[in-house]
C-alpha cells in the first residue's frame, strides 16, 4: 500500500529513519531529565526510567519535534516537550498493563513495569512520571514565554485526564465485552489514544506560537493521524504475531475489546485507516515541503507491518 | 497542652471552626471543578468525586486559603488552587490505599475508593485527578499572570513527584520492616507528606506574588508545620481508635512502619511535634495579626485528639 497517491518527494522519505533520528534525541532528553538519585527512592526513578526508556517508535515525540521544526522552534525546547509527552505515554502504559487493568506481562518485548519491579512501584512510577512531565513543561527552560508554558500544561491536562486518555481507558474497561456502535468505538479511541497524539502535534504549534488557523490545521492533522494510527494498531493486533509487535497479539479479541476491526473486519478497518491518513495529510496543505515528513508519516502509520 | 505559650488572641481562635469554614469553600470549588459528564467516563468522574469530596479537615486547602488571604489574593483564585492541592492529596490517598500499596479498606470512616469502585477505577481516578489539578493551575482563571501559574505548576510537580510525595511513598514501601535512623524517618516523612503541605502554604505566597524573603518564611512555616503534623498523626495512629480517627488505627506498628513514634516512643514523639509546631509559628514573626490563624493552626495540629 505504501506510496498510493504519494509524490516522488514523499516516497523518497525514509520514515523509519526519521523516526529513529528523533527517537534518539528524545531518548537522550529523557535520560538527562530523569537522573538517578541516591537513597531508597532510587528504585522509583529506576522504574520511571525503565518504563520510559524501553524504546518504541516515539511517534508522539516525533510529532512534537517535526511540528516544532515547522515553526522554527529551538530543538532543545522541542526535545523537552517531546520527552514530557513520552513520559505521559509511558505512565499510561505502565498503569494500563497492571493486573487490575489490562493485565499484560509484555511491553515492547520486555516484561512490563510491574513484572520487572512490582505493582506498587509501577503505580508510583506512573504517578511520578506524570508529575515530572508537568513540572518540565512549566519550567523556564522549556519556553521563554510563560503563557506558552501554561498552554502546554493546560492542554496536556485536558488531553490526559477524564476528558482524554484516562477517560478513554475507563470507557474501554467499563464496556469490555459489550457491543459498542461505530461512533462509540471512535469516541473511545479518540479519548484513549487520539487526544495525546493530537496534543503531541499541537504542542509543536504552541511552542512555535503559531497563529490560530495554523494551529487548528495541525490539531486536525494530529486528530486524524491519531485515529488512523489506532485503527492500524488494532489491525496489527488482529493479524500480527506477538514476536512481531513486541506485545501480546490477539489480546483485543480475547478480551472482547471493542475495536473498529471487530466491527468492520480487517479489510474495511484497514481501508478506513488509509482514508483517515489521507485526510490527515490534507490538513497540511497550508504548509510547504517542510511538512513532507509529517505527510509521509501519515502514510507510514497505516502501512506498517504489511 | 492547647494554649501553652499562646497569647489570649490566639487562644480565642476557634481552629476547628476556621478549618470548617475553608473546607466548605474548598468542597464547593471541587464540586464545581469536577462536573459529572455523560457517557461511560461518568464512572471515572464519580470515583474522582468520591475520592476528593469525602470530607476531611482540608488542612492543605486551609493553608492555601489562609496564606493567600495574608497576601490579599482573590478568594476565587485561592479556592481553585486549594481545590487543586486537595485533588493531588486525594489522588495520593486513593493510590496509597490500593491492595498493592498500604491495602487499606477504610478512609475517613468510609470504604476507600478501590473498595467502593474497583482497583482499576481507583487507579484511573487518581491519575485523572492529578491531570485535572495541573490543568486547573495552568488555567487563566487561576491567576492573571502566567508566570505565577507556571510557578504553581512547577512547584507542585516537584512536591508530588519522585523528589516529593511519590518518592516518599516509595521509600516507605521499600523500607517496610527495616530499622531506619531518625534522620531517615524524618526525610521519608518530609517527602511523603511534608512537601505537599509546604507547597500548600507556598502556593498562597506564589499567588500573592510575595517577595522572596516573605515566601521563604512561609515555606519554612509550611515545612515545620508539615513535620509536626505528621508526627502528631503517627501519635494518633499509635494511641487512637479506628472509630476516632476514621481510618484503621495501629496500622503503622502492625505494618512495621518506620515512624518517629516507633523510634522515640509516644511521649518523646509528642514533645518533638510540639517543638516543631512552635518553630513553625516563629517563622511568622514578619507577619501581623492576620497570621494569627496560621499560628493557632500550628498549635492545633499537635493538640488534636487530646
Amino acid at each position: 500500500m505504501t506510496g498510493h497517491g504519494m509524490t516522488g518527494a514523499l516516497m523518497a522519505i525514509d520514515v523509519p529513519a526519521a523516526l529513529a533520528e528523533h527517537a534518539a534525541t528524545v531518548e537522550q532528553a529523557i535520560d538527562t531529565l530523569l537522573p538517578l538519585p541516591d537513597g531508597h527512592e532510587r528504585r522509583l526513578v529506576k522504574a520511571m526510567r525503565y518504563a520510559t526508556l524501553g524504546g518504541g517508535k516515539r511517534l508522539r515525540g516525533f510529532l512534537v519535534m517535526e511540528v516544532s521544526a515547522l515553526f522554527s522552534v529551538a530543538r532543545a525546547s522541542a526535545a523537552r516537550v517531546a520527552a514530557s509527552v513520552e513520559m505521559m505515554h509511558a505512565y499510561s502504559l505502565a498503569h494500563d498493563d497492571l493486573p487490575s487493568m489490562d493485565d499484560d506481562d509484555l511491553r515492547r518485548g520486555q516484561p512490563s513495569t510491574h513484572r520487572r519491579f512490582d505493582e506498587a512501584t509501577a503505580i508510583l512510577a506512573g504517578d511520578a512520571l506524570q508529575a515530572r512531565a508537568f513540572e518540565l513543561l512549566a519550567d523556564v527552560n522549556t519556553h521563554s514565554d510563560p503563557l506558552a508554558r501554561c498552554e502546554l500544561v493546560a492542554a496536556l491536562g485536558l488531553a490526559s485526564g477524564s476528558r482524554g486518555m484516562a477517560g478513554g481507558q475507563m470507557i474501554d474497561m467499563a464496556t469490555e465485552g459489550q457491543a459498542l456502535t461505530h461512533d462509540e468505538v471512535t469516541r473511545l479511541q479518540a479519548l484513549k489514544t487520539g487526544r495525546l497524539i493530537q496534543y503531541s502535534a499541537e504542542a509543536g504549534a504552541i511552542l512555535g506560537r503559531a497563529a490560530g488557523p495554523l494551529r487548528a490545521h495541525i490539531a486536525a492533522y494530529g486528530r486524524d493521524l491519531g485515529a488512523a494510527f489506532q485503527i492500524a494498531d488494532d489491525v496489527l493486533d488482529a493479524v500480527g504475531t506477538t514476536e512481531g509487535i513486541g506485545k501480546t497479539a490477539g489480546k483485543d479479541k480475547a478480551a472482547g475489546k471493542a475495536t473498529v476491526v471487530a466491527l468492520l473486519g480487517v479489510e474495511r478497518a484497514r481501508a478506513q485507516a488509509v482514508m483517515l491518513a489521507s485526510q490527515a495529510a490534507r490538513h497540511l496543505t497550508a504548509f510547504d515541503g517542510r511538512a513532507d515528513r509529517l505527510r509521509a508519516l501519515a502514510d507510514y502509520v497505516v502501512s506498517r507491518g504489511h
